[in-house]
C-alpha cells in the first residue's frame, strides 16, 4: 500500500494514518508531497480527486481518501490489530471522539497551525481557541478516566492518532493544560510512532509562510 | 433507542441519522430540541457532552454523538441492514465521500445553510460555493457511473443519508447541476425518508433569524 502524505512539519491531517499504520507495523510506502507549492494541487490529484493528503492507495489501485475514512478500512482490512477497541461500548465513544476532532475545534486548527518545528508560547490563544482547548482537556480526562490509561481508551489506538497533531499544537503554543491533559501530551510524544515523525519533521527544510509566520 | 436533533428545518447534522434509521426502519425515539434558544445548549448537554446534535443514546444509556460516529456504530450493530455497501471496495469509497462531506464544503455549508421551507434560487452562490458544488456534482457523477445507480452506490446508505442535506439546500438556492446529478437530487428528495423530513420540516413554526434571515 501507498500512503500520500504532505509534509510531515505542517500536515496535521497527514500525520494521523501514518501514526496509526507506524504504531501497528501495517506496512506501506511513503509518498510525500509538499504543500503549498504551484504543483502541489495536481501531483495530490495524481492520487486522489479530493485534492487533498492523506490518500491511501491500496495494492491493486483503490483510493481511499481522508483520516477517517482510511482509519475505519484499514480497523476492517487489519482486524489482528485493534485499531479501535475491542470493547462495542468503548468502540462507540472512540469514534464519537474521533469524528468531534475530525469535524470541530476549527479555531485551534486556524489559530494554532500545525508547525513541529515551531515553539512560540502562547501565541494564538483567542477565546475561541482557548474554549477548543478546554473542551479537548475535559474530552482526555473523561477518556483516561474511564480508561485508566494510559492512552484515551487504554491501548493506542485511532483515537489517539486523531489527536496527535493537537499534541504536536500543544507543545508548540504551550496552552494551559490540566495535569492529566499535560502528562497525556507528554506520554503522546514520546509514544514510538509519533516520536518518529517529529524527528523526520525537524529535519525537513521546506517551508510554508503561511503555517509558520516568522520562522 | 432515544436519537436527539434539532430543528427539521434547519438541523441538517440531525437529518443525517434520522433520515437512515428512518430508510432501515431501524426503531428510534426522537427528542427534538429548537436550536439558537437560550436554553438549547443546556438541553443538549444532558444528552451528549458535545454540545451539539445528533446525539444517539443507546438503550443502556450509552451517548454516541457526531453523525459520522453513530453512522458507524448503527453499521455494526444491524449488520442484517446494508448501511454501508457489502462491497469491501464500494464501502471503502463509501466512506471516502462521506468523510469528505464530513469535514469539507464549509462554503457551502455557511453560504446557503439549510432552511427546508426557504427558496431563494441564486442565493449564495459565491465563487467558493460555486467550487464546493462542482465538486459534489464531480463526486456524484463518479459515484453513479460506477454503481449504476439509483443512489450513490446501488441501494440508498449511509453515503446518500450524507448527501441528503446538500439536496436540501440544492432544492432551496437551485444552483446549476449536472443533468446527472440533477436527477440524482429529484430522486433523493423523493426517497420515502427523506420526503418524510421535508414533510416534518415544512409544518415547523419555530424560526431561526440567522438561518432564515428574510422569511
Ligand atoms: N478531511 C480531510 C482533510 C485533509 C486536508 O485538509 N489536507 C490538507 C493538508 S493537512 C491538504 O491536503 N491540503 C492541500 C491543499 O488543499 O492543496 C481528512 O481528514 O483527510
Ligand atoms: N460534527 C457534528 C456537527 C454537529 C453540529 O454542528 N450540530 C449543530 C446543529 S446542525 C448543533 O448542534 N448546533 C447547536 C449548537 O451549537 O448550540 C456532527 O457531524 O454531528
Amino acid at each position: 500500500m501507498k500512503l500520500v502524505i504532505g509534509d510531515k512539519n505542517y500536515s496535521s491531517w497527514s500525520m494521523r494514518p501514518w501514526v496509526l499504520m507506524t504504531h501497528f507495523g501495517i506496512p506501506f510506502e511513503e509518498v510525500l508531497i509538499e504543500l503549498g507549492e504551484p504543483e502541489t494541487k495536481a501531483s495530490i490529484l495524481a492520487f486522489s480527486a479530493s485534492g487533498k493528503v492523506p490518500c491511501l492507495v491500496t495494492d491493486d489501485g483503490l483510493a481511499v481518501w481522508d483520516t477517517l475514512a482510511i482509519a475505519e478500512t484499514l480497523a476492517e482490512r487489519f482486524p489482528q490489530h485493534a485499531l479501535w477497541p475491542r470493547d462495542a461500548d468503548a468502540r462507540a465513544r472512540a469514534r464519537s471522539v474521533s469524528a468531534e476532532m475530525h469535524s470541530s475545534f476549527t479555531d485551534l486548527r486556524s489559530t494554532m497551525p500545525m508547525a513541529i518545528r515551531t515553539s512560540k508560547p502562547g501565541a494564538g490563544a483567542t477565546p475561541g481557541t482557548l474554549a477548543d482547548i478546554a473542551r479537548i482537556d475535559a474530552l482526555w480526562n473523561a477518556c483516561l478516566d474511564a480508561s485508566g490509561g494510559p492512552f484515551l481508551f487504554g491501548e493506542f489506538s485511532i483515537a489517539d492518532a486523531m489527536y496527535a497533531p493537537v499534541v504536536m499544537r500543544f507543545n508548540s503554543y504551550a496552552p494551559a493544560l490540566s495535569p492529566k491533559a499535560a502528562a497525556y501530551a507528554a506520554r503522546m510524544s514520546a509514544e514510538p510512532a509519533v516520536a518518529a515523525w517529529i524527528e523526520a519533521a525537524r529535519k525537513e527544510t521546506h517551508r510554508i509562510e503561511h503555517d509558520e509566520p516568522d520562522a
